[in-house]
């Protein structure tokens, strides 16, 4: 099979222009802002739709929303592999963070097609209704949909404006309870393949295009409170005060040392402090901790470290401590073997085959519940994403396209056990 | 003299509760609130002044809204001392602070009067109309008026309903250009002496019931923003962050022990930071330093170890540091002889005379720029102030009348230069 006829320049331009113009389709004039179940979705997967009909592929839009496009092999019983990301946005956001994984593979499939390569598999293209839960708070909504995870309870969740997704879906020309058909067969389905924006600064600071995903890191996160005593900032001696912002400020300082230590990643995002007051002593600071590593012993072992130095903090200083956990998920480990295939996709283009875990959450995490998953992650200027400053370059894509092609030409038709 | 006839017990009931009486006048029906220039000055105005009245005290209104009321001496040319606080709260305020320092010397007045006590100077008692500041954000305008430091511009400083300092004036029935005749005399005007809640815990922390204010300190404040880089709190790894949240903890943490080792106080109480998000690396935290000492030079000394330390913070984490001031008054010290005054007659009572600085603002501060003062601080419940717990104890009010009686008749008629 011959891999060179493919024009990576050309292709990649075409990726970048079709990104800009999915860009544009915004429920927002100021901003790119593009949730699940809008009149915007809507448009995103007609525009979509037609590239992939354009490429050669059949498509159809799935009981949850998700648009599916299918390029056919002829070989008889033909096992197939999932490509896919998401299409929506979060409010203010970049145009790569997802699009680039459902566009790239449409210009990779039509390139394939005119070349009339015939592949061993079908290949199952789709794009994500809903990855990054903005409109009804849950993440992965489109994924967990073909893994038939979604909750009957759901459907009288509400977005910001009291509307269900029952009614949201009813809108869009859907029914909640038929979107347990859109789950997926799992039959002759050999793995999935994502490709996705770093989001991170990694491969940038490495001067590498691309790097493959080791696994997606399981994430915990609290709300932590801390009680100390308000009181008037000129009266009140240093030795005589609780300040618990102080003691928020010793904790925070804590989980960083803790999570460089520990090679883990631990964040404090949000702080609210009460009274909050120039001239008063703070009496309550309540802050966030998100804390993920690739490996979940890893974080639990850092976490149990933070605890223990937060209740020390908070007993030296005499003040109150408490924390609620809020969210919990377990790291998702990629597929070895589908890994080793993108490693050696990416050291046929000339680039050292960087493996790296994703902080962020994808919907490969979902996904891994049906089938073996794999990433590959193309590098961002600044690690910046969910930000109209999001940006990549047109070189990036066309390396992205070569390892994509020579990761598809390699993919067996049975994966080890 | 005999100062032995006074029943300080049944005064300091009396005292304790006019101070309720006085304290259910509120504009706020949920909580006192007593603010500058309104319906429930006026009428606090009317209660204290019959007080006054009631006390032998020849009484009036100035021109800024301060109630007047004055003990005559029979000593032809006699000078004359002042007395005072202020009948204005907070929002959610409490029944003591400013109150007591009126209501106590009216009680003590009308005893002085009844045993017939002879004084060779004159008293006069103001009930200062504001002092808190928070309708018109400007501090001490009661006490500020007498020493004629009203600038023009404050006729057109707004409160929050938008209605400016001299409309409420006018409605008040006063008149914002006849302010400056409010302006006292500094001819034979020998001394201003205070009594205030200490607002603090010393007092109650060495178990006296009363003390000596050694100066009122002097107070900076600063607008401080830390400028770093937001992230994706799954994706950057611990080393390459610039996490605005983390320098400024480091910073205030910083601000804490260089208080501690230098003897001042310095608060940071306002902290706001963007953009707040539980997953997100903070990318730019605003945080208020207050820093206040009864010495001048050793706050400003405090001062620059912190900025310095602050400086070494931002630059060893690469982010941008800022810093705005937005306050500073220099301390006010008390006369040392009125302070001498003060102490031996608290040793009278069979206390130990605490002398200890005030870090709260006073209206002792303006008067001082006309006069000699002196303070003296009642001990309140766990130093609580500026809230509805705000308490004393009947029996600290007891010593206070006793401590008080003693100081004023020791008064000389002339103090040392």
């Amino acid at each position: 099979m011959d891999r060179n006829n493919m024009d990576y320049s050309a292709l990649a331009k075409q990726v970048m222009s079709r990104c800009d113009e999915l860009g544009r389709i915004s429920q927002s004039d100021e901003n790119l802002d593009r949730r699940y179940l809008t009149a915007e979705h809507k448009q995103a997967n007609q525009l979509v739709g037609g590239w992939m009909t354009q490429a050669g592929m059949k498509t159809w839009q799935d009981e949850a929303g998700n648009l599916w496009g299918r390029l056919e092999s002829k070989t008889p019983n033909a096992p197939r592999y999932l490509l896919g990301s998401h299409l929506d946005t979060v409010p203010n956001g970049g145009q790569y963070d997802g699009m680039l994984g459902v566009l790239t593979p449409i210009s990779l499939i039509q390139s394939l097609n005119e070349q009339k390569v015939e592949l061993p598999f079908h290949i199952e293209l789709v794009g994500f209704g809903d990855e990054e839960g903005t409109r009804f708070r849950s993440t992965l909504l489109g994924s967990r949909a073909l893994t038939g995870q979604w909750p009957k309870e759901w459907a009288d969740v509400q977005d910001e404006d009291e509307i269900s997704l029952r009614d949201a879906l009813e809108k869009f020309g859907l029914d909640f309870d038929k979107v347990p058909n859109a789950k997926i067969s799992t039959e002759d389905l050999l793995g999935y393949l994502e490709l996705h924006i770093e989001q991170g600064p990694v491969l940038e600071e490495e001067n590498l295009p691309v790097g493959v995903v080791s696994a997606i890191a399981g994430a915990k996160r609290f709300d932590i409170t801390v009680q100390g005593m308000a009181g008037h900032a000129g009266t009140v001696p240093m030795p005589l005060r609780q300040d618990a912002l102080c003691a928020a400020s010793e904790m925070i300082l804590a989980i960083e040392t803790v999570a460089q230590q520990n090679d883990i990643v631990a964040t404090v995002g949000q702080i609210n402090n009460r009274p909050n007051g120039v001239n008063v002593i703070s009496g309550e600071t309540q802050f966030s901790l998100d804390i993920r590593s690739e490996f979940d012993e890893q974080r639990d072992e850092g976490l149990a470290q933070i605890l223990a130095k937060m209740d020390d903090i908070a007993k030296r200083r005499g003040v109150q401590l408490s924390n609620k956990q809020t969210h919990a998920a377990p790291a998702v480990h990629c597929d070895p073997q589908l890994q080793n295939i993108l490693s050696s996709a990416i050291e046929k283009t000339g680039f050292k085959p960087r493996v790296l875990p994703s902080g962020a959450g994808h919907d490969a995490m979902a996904i891994a519940d049906i089938c073996p998953v794999a990433m590959l992650f193309v590098r961002c200027d600044k690690g910046i994403s969910h930000h109209p400053a999001e940006a990549i370059k047109v070189e990036d894509v066309r390396v992205t396209l070569e390892v994509l092609n020579h990761a598809i030409q390699s993919l067996p038709t049975e994966l080890n056990a």
